[in-house]
């Protein structure tokens, strides 16, 4: 597969998308899509939608549209879901402990190893089939497993020291969810940050401009 | 403040980027920033941020830059922290009562009010200071206080049914972290979701990406 050594992060932001997308349409029995009907129900323009995926290849066929099962196993492929990836959590307090009952780590490619924390209430413990390890023994175990992501669901204050263990200890990423921006001396070491509040803003902007021409009209 | 009628979701997406990291310069003490300047820490280009920017009127001047503390206030704006939005929480579980307690909505503009649950052991209690109320009264409470946006964290299988009281109950956003694409009737109610896979899968590229020389070798 040919793929442009320059992706633009926009394209990427899109992936995962495409892939749920077509993970949707395969559900619901279509085995076909058009650029322009895949970029209607994705918001996009059917001119968007064939480039994005011509920086990865040739998808489809003039005038036939796209397999739905091949393209979302392509993307899939692009997005790494056959490379094993592997993860551990550091951090169980509820929102490490929602995600480890709730999230479908190995419907995105991952394997979840383990979970670190340092409250006593909770090592030694399982969550939802999940080893539960003191935080002492991270390290030792990135080693050991060859862990490629840390996900890191520690209280802020913990982020950065908890952020430089994984990276010193050779983990690939880092799954951030502690609203802090971690920095991160080892420039090899990717840093994907889950920033609620960027989500809940884009919303209130949203409802800000429905609520616009009524707000005029009470105060003109 | 001239408004440029059509902003593209891009920018949109970006414009809470930019409010936290001028708030971050501003609690490193940043008075002016150059354009480049916030474009390199967001890793922007220079002209992208002034064609950000202009989409919503004229900022900073030619030469002296940003000034950090009006730039944040006017993005926050924008942004719609002082129009006093309102929320629910509809979903007490580990991530709902994760977001309750760690979250800041008041620092992004918006008003907690209450939190809603079918399981009796939480009902009647609180969380965070906030009170935990019996889902059978989401609608009525929703007319009384007039709740703009509802956050959705309740188990999949709920999702679509109490997105759909939300709407009908009549707030103008929901705040939807179920991993299910919630069909909204209502067309002027704005759904924004929160999808951990897409992060992840973003990730996953990123690291598989820089994982390609060596597999390559490995597998010639």
């Amino acid at each position: 597969m040919k793929r442009n050594a320059k992706v633009s992060t926009a394209v990427i932001r899109r992936l995962p998308r495409y892939y749920r997308h077509l993970s949707e349409l395969q559900e619901a029995g279509v085995v076909r899509i058009s650029s322009s009907a895949l970029g209607k129900s994705m918001g996009l323009t059917a001119s968007q939608i064939r480039q994005d995926l011509f920086c990865f290849g040739e998808f489809g066929q003039q005038g036939y549209g796209y397999k739905v099962d091949s393209l979302k196993e392509e993307i899939g492929e692009i997005l790494g879901f056959s490379r094993g990836h592997t993860l551990v959590v550091v951090g169980t307090g509820n929102l490490g402990r929602a995600i480890i009952q709730n999230f479908r780590f190995s419907g995105n490619g991952f394997q979840l190893l383990a979970a670190f924390d340092v409250n006593p209430a909770v090592v030694g413990t399982w969550i939802a089939g999940v080893p539960v390890y003191h935080a002492d023994g991270l390290e030792s175990f990135i080693t050991k497993h060859r862990v490629d992501v840390g996900m890191l669901t520690v209280p802020i204050a913990a982020a950065q020291q908890m952020g430089d263990r994984l990276a010193e200890a050779g983990v690939k990423g880092i799954w951030n969810f502690t609203n802090y921006e971690i920095a991160c001396a080892k420039r090899d070491v990717v840093v994907e940050s889950v920033h609620f509040s960027d989500s809940l803003l884009a919303l209130s902007y949203m409802i800000s401009q429905r609520e616009e021409p009524n707000r005029q009209e009470e105060d003109p």
